[in-house]
C-alpha cells in the first residue's frame, strides 16, 4: 500500500470556504495557491450570466504530450438542516481520524488527495514525460452549464485538450479501489402534452379522451424493457415521473393530459433515437401532442484499453484491490469530457456524499493520494 | 291528431316561480291548485337536511287498480347568464306561438301538458277504472336525494306504489312522439389511488412506480369495449376522466398516482360486477391501491310489454308518429321508480333544455297534452 503526504490540511482549507454551488468563496484560490508552487500555470475562467457567475480554474504544468488531466469541482451542495450536523458544516473538524464537513467526500477531499499525490509524484519524478493539468470547476452540483463544458471549449480553442482525463468523483463503493467508472448512462427528460377534445363522459363518441391516448402510447413503452443491457451497462430504464390532468368533474372528459418521463440509457441508444421512439409511440396511439425532449447527457463509454488498463494496474498496486469497471450511477462532468478524450472516474468511498455530517477518513484520503500518485506513475511509465 | 286544452297558462304560472333547484318558490302550490279541483288528494312531503330542504307533492285521485303514476319535477337549473336571455327567464312570455322561460321545456311545460290532458280525459271519463297519481319533486336537477327516491319510500310505506309510471321528461328528439325512453344506462364513478414506493428515477429497481402500475391496470380496460351493446342499449362506455400525480421533479419516481373513471353501463352489467372488474384489473397489475366506487344509478330496462305497447299505441294515434324505444341519454328519476314498477319516459322535444332562451312551442304543448290524454285512454281502455 502506497501512502502519500497528508491531504487533510488542504481539504480543510477548502471546506472552510463556503462554496455552496455556484459560490466560490475562495475555494479555487486555495487550490491555485497549492498548485503554483508545484510549477503549474493557472488560468481563471469566469463564465455565466450576471446573476450566475461561475469561477473555474485551469492549471497546467508543462506542455509535452501525453497530456493527463485531473478534473474536479470545488462547489458543494447546500448543508441542508445545519442543526442536524454535529459540527459546523464548514469547519472541517477532524475527530477520531475522520474529517467532517460539506465537501469532505464530494469532492474537496478528493482534490486535496490528488494534489498531495501529485506533489509526491513530482518530488520523485521532477522531469517526468508528458504534462499534467487540472480542470477544477465551481459549477458541477447544479446547472453544469458554465463549468466543465465551457472550460473544455476554452481548452479546445487554446490547444489544451488532454489525451486522457480522470474525474475524481467518489466512485469507490465499499472499499477504496473497488470501482472505476468508465462510462455513465445518458439521461433524457421528456415532457408530453396530449390534446384531445373535451366532452361529456356519457357521450364519449363526441369527445376524444387524451388520457386514453396517453395510456395507449405509454403502455407499449412500459410493457417491455428497452434493452437487456450491454457489455458494460445495465438495461436502459424508462420511468414515467408525472401524469397529470387536473380535472375534478366526474362527468367531464378533459381536453388535455400531460406526462413527464425520465430515461436513463446505455450505449445502445442516443437521445435522438429515444426521442424518435417516443414520437413513434405517440403517433401509433393517434395522439395529437407536443413533445419536449431535454437530454442532460448522452451515454458515454471509455472502452478498456491502455488508459483504463493503466488506471486498473495503479489502483490495484496502491490499494491491493482489483477495481471493477462500472457504469452505474447518475451523471457527472465526465459526460462533457468524453466528447474530447478518453475519460474515467476514480475516487473515495462516497457513502456520505450530500448527507448531513458528510465526512472522509483521514487515512483513506492519504491512501487515495497514494493511488493518484500510482496512477501518474503508470500513465507516464 | 288529438288537441287538448291549452296547457300554456299553467306552464306560465309555474315558470313565474323561481324554483331554481332545490328552491320551490310556490311552484308546487301552482300544481296542487290545478289538481285539487280535479279531485286529487294532495300530500306535501318535505325531506332533506336543514340547509337543503326539498318540497315534494304526491297527488292521487281514486284508490282502485290499476294505478297509473305520472312523475315530474318543478325544480329547474339556474338560468345561467341572464343577460344572454332575450326575456326574463322567469317571465314565461309567449311570442309568435312560443313559450319562453326556464323550465318551459324541462319540465314545467310537460307537467302543464299532462294536467291539461288529464283534465280533458277526466271530463270525458269521469268514472274511469283504476286510479291516477302524480309524483312531483323539487329535487331532480341537482342532488336527487330528497326527491323522488324519498317520496317512493313514503309511497311504499303508505301502500301507494303504482302499477306503472310515466316520467314526463322531454324525450322526443326531432318531432313530438318519435321517442319513448324505456330504460337508461347506469353510471358508476370510481376513484382509484395507487400507492407505490418513491425513489430516484435513476434507480427504479429501488422504487415502485405507481404510474406504471396504474397504466398497466387501465390499459387492458381501455383496449377493448366492455360489451357490444344489447337489444335495447348501446355499448357500455368506460372513460378515465382524471389521472393525477402532482410530481414536478424529473428525477423523482412519485409515491402515489390517482385516477378517476366514469362508466355508463347497459343491462349486461351491474355496478357491483363492474367494481369487481376494476378490482381485478388493479390486482392483475400488482397495484397496492384504494378504490372508491360510487353508483349514481344502476341501469334499468322496462321490456316491451302491455304498458310500453299501450304507450306506443297512444302516441302513434295522437301524434301520427310511431315512437322508437330508446335507452340513450343520461340519468333521470325513472331510475328510482324502476325499482318499484314498470316505468317509461315520454315528453316534448328537448332541444332547448338547460340552455339560454329555453322554450316550448305552444302548439306542441297542446299536442303533448293530447298524447297524455291518449295514453290515459289506452292505459285504462
Amino acid at each position: 500500500m502506497t501512502m502519500a503526504a497528508d491531504p487533510t490540511p488542504l481539504a480543510q482549507a477548502m471546506i472552510r470556504c463556503r462554496s455552496v454551488t455556484p459560490a466560490d468563496d475562495g475555494a479555487l484560490d486555495v487550490v491555485q495557491r497549492a498548485l503554483e508552487p508545484l510549477g503549474f500555470a493557472c488560468t481563471r475562467l469566469v463564465f455565466g450570466p450576471d446573476d450566475y457567475r461561475v469561477d473555474n480554474l485551469f492549471a497546467r504544468r508543462g506542455t509535452a504530450g501525453p497530456h493527463f488531466c485531473y478534473a474536479g469541482h470545488t462547489d458543494v451542495v447546500p448543508p441542508g438542516n445545519v442543526a442536524a450536523w454535529t459540527d459546523d458544516p464548514f469547519s472541517g473538524v477532524v475527530r477520531d481520524g475522520t474529517l467532517f464537513g460539506r465537501g469532505a467526500c464530494d469532492m474537496k477531499g478528493g482534490i486535496a488527495a490528488f494534489i498531495a499525490g501529485l506533489a509526491d509524484y513530482l518530488a520523485a519524478h521532477p522531469d517526468h514525460p508528458g504534462s499534467i493539468s487540472l480542470l477544477i470547476t465551481g459549477d458541477e452540483e447544479a446547472r453544469s452549464v458554465d463549468g466543465t463544458a465551457k472550460v473544455l471549449e476554452w481548452m479546445e480553442a487554446n490547444g489544451q485538450i488532454p489525451d486522457m482525463a480522470l474525474v475524481g468523483e467518489p466512485t469507490s463503493r465499499a472499499v477504496l479501489g473497488d470501482t472505476i467508472k468508465i462510462g455513465r448512462r445518458g439521461s433524457l427528460n421528456a415532457f408530453i402534452t396530449v390534446t384531445g377534445k373535451q366532452g361529456h363522459s356519457a357521450y364519449p363518441a363526441k369527445a376524444d379522451n387524451p388520457i386514453h391516448r396517453l395510456v395507449a402510447a405509454l403502455g407499449p413503452l412500459l410493457a417491455a424493457p428497452l434493452d437487456n443491457g450491454s457489455e458494460f451497462f445495465p438495461p436502459t430504464t424508462l420511468q414515467v415521473t408525472g401524469f397529470d390532468v387536473g380535472n375534478t368533474a366526474t362527468n367531464v372528459i378533459p381536453a388535455v393530459a400531460k406526462a413527464m418521463l425520465n430515461i436513463r440509457f446505455n450505449d445502445h441508444h442516443t437521445s435522438a433515437a429515444l426521442t424518435e421512439r417516443l414520437h413513434a409511440a405517440l403517433r401509433a396511439a393517434g395522439c395529437s401532442y407536443e413533445l419536449i425532449a431535454e437530454c442532460s447527457g448522452e451515454s458515454f463509454l471509455t472502452r478498456p484499453g491502455p488508459f483504463v488498463d493503466a488506471l486498473s494496474r495503479a489502483i490495484e498496486r496502491s490499494t491491493g484491490v482489483a477495481p471493477a469497471l462500472d457504469t452505474g450511477g447518475g451523471t457527472s462532468d465526465a459526460r462533457f469530457i468524453a466528447r474530447y478524450c478518453p475519460v474515467a472516474e476514480f475516487g473515495a468511498v462516497g457513502t456520505s456524499l450530500h448527507q448531513v455530517n458528510e465526512n472522509a477518513s483521514v487515512e483513506e484520503l492519504r491512501r487515495l493520494a497514494g493511488s493518484y500518485r500510482a496512477i501518474l506513475e503508470e500513465v507516464f511509465g
